[in-house]
């Protein structure tokens, strides 16, 4: 038996070179650009093939690397032709391969790095400024409500407001602290092009996975769809996957070795529900979200209608 | 003997408490601001403190915890005065602590930084925009280039700059485009911060550093103040760790293991004497280039005059 593939499909030819069995592609795309699949022609090619197929075959048990090279080309004069149609059927391949899950992957991919770069900078532009007035930096734990405020406020009035009395910081120069503040600008782009992308994703998921959104929330929904590589894929883990997904680290680690624990939760550790339930409760909690979630996401994969508050609020009946 | 420090000084006691020797502070801020220093008040105290004193010993002999505690504060009625000069001292020296040579630390820090989080970004935005047209984004290396040609021009107009035909990109809708557009302003805004602190930390280091500027370049020299810790910390060293300042991993490698070849450089690799010589000459260049700078560092830190230019001219000549 042989097999042999090209851009019209795949054919099984037995010993007599005969073709046992033969699947053609059904691409559309195919047929209308280039007619290749009408009946005429493909019988035309085939007829064709076959005679050169015998002569690969032949050559194979008697090789000659030169002769072989061009028969490969199962239709010599067709060549350049099958290289620029099997080419068009790639590039379409590709052009259609990019799916809205894409998106969300790479949106979710953003937002993290987008943090990671933030708390760098954040950490850097802290430890920088407390040069300048250290008792104004330690009094205010959030990110953004810091960096806005020493960009709104002179340092004249930060000191009066925080009720400032001998400054252990040490009054840098406009020179200085203008660099400073340049940094916080930085640093305040960062937190805002974060946000305009929480946006971004969270229309994306509630337009493609209404579901996952309405019972995991759109960033865990697109973490999990992130860490599976796409949303089919997600449809096809068990419930119990997806309720490890994202804590792999963890997994392998209890794997190597029993005496550390099993993880009970990866990424939808983050989930509302899971932190309100007590200690003893989490793993049956993230049993259930786990299972919802794969409801959820199977219904938006195949575009069924819209069960995500019910989904939800079965879930707050059985933790209330 | 017995060794007491208190803000006053260093005292050493012979058996039978007679002071043998004491340093006194000399800090003008806290002569002039409490006038401690004056002989009177200094002897007041000492008397005071030598009867205490004799306390403390006996009472360590045998030991009453309650007691101790409060002989342990010189003077019980000046307890609180104490605390307060203590602070303001601490406070004092917290605040001249904040020399140059930190800022150009913090700058050099946190250009890296920039840096570091700028790559992060621009991969994500390279391989987003690729989902949009893949042709122009793998035909620009340079980063800030890439990320200005593609905020100046519309996807129309790059089509027919590049002559794309049959981009394998699939044409996002605005509302996808939008964002990796949004994307890509947060991160030419951190590439132009990173210019930004660029030009401030040359501004930096050649008032405070001119000669080690002049012979390192300025993105070298502090780079190397940065690992030292302080401009004082390397002129401490001598040259041959100056020459392997950033290597301390591969240093560590082949201290461990006497396989892997000992580093000949560290941070001065990216100088352009290192990049241009031979690789014979490499090790030869980078023993010359760090005496130069410890050099010049030492010129630098004790405020001498400019001799940046001979000594770059003298390595100029040494390997031309």
């Amino acid at each position: 038996m042989y097999l042999y593939s090209n851009i019209l499909g795949t054919f099984v030819f037995n010993q007599n070179f005969q073709i046992r069995e033969k699947i053609l592609f059904k691409d559309s795309e195919l047929k209308k650009n280039f007619e290749l699949l009408e009946n005429g022609i493909i019988l035309e090619i085939e007829e064709e093939f076959l005679k050169k197929f015998k002569t690969i075959v032949n050559l194979r048990k008697n090789p000659d690397e030169k002769a072989l090279e061009k028969v490969f080309f199962v239709l010599e004069e067709n060549k350049e032709d099958f290289y620029k149609k099997n080419l068009y059927l790639t590039r379409q391949q590709i052009k259609s391969s990019i799916t809205t899950d894409l998106l969300i992957i790479q949106a979710s991919c953003s937002i993290e790095e987008i943090n990671k770069a933030t708390n760098l900078l954040v950490k850097r532009l802290r430890e920088w400024y407390s040069y300048d007035l250290p008792e104004v930096e330690e009094k205010i734990e959030d990110h953004k409500h810091f960096v806005e405020l020493i960009l709104r406020k002179s340092r004249h009035d930060l000191v009066k407001d925080f009720d400032v009395k001998n400054s252990m910081g040490s009054d840098l120069g406009k020179h200085d602290s203008d660099s400073i503040l340049e940094l916080a600008k930085a640093v305040l782009n960062l937190i805002k092009e974060k946000e305009a992308k929480e946006k971004y994703l969270e229309s994306l998921m509630k337009k493609e996975c209404p579901n996952i959104t309405e019972v995991a929330g759109f960033l865990i929904g697109a973490k999990l769809i992130s860490i599976a590589g796409s949303l089919r894929n997600l449809i096809m883990m068990p419930s119990s996957t997806i309720q490890l997904l994202g804590a792999e680290k963890a997994l392998f680690r209890h794997m190597l070795n029993k005496n550390s624990k099993p993880p009970k939760h990866g990424e939808i550790i983050n989930h509302p529900l899971l932190q309100r339930v007590n200690r003893a409760d989490k793993g049956k909690a993230a049993r259930a979200l786990s299972d919802k979630i794969l409801l959820a996401a199977k219904v938006d994969f195949f575009k069924g209608q819209f069960i995500g508050v019910k989904l939800r609020k079965e879930l707050e009946a059985k933790f209330p």
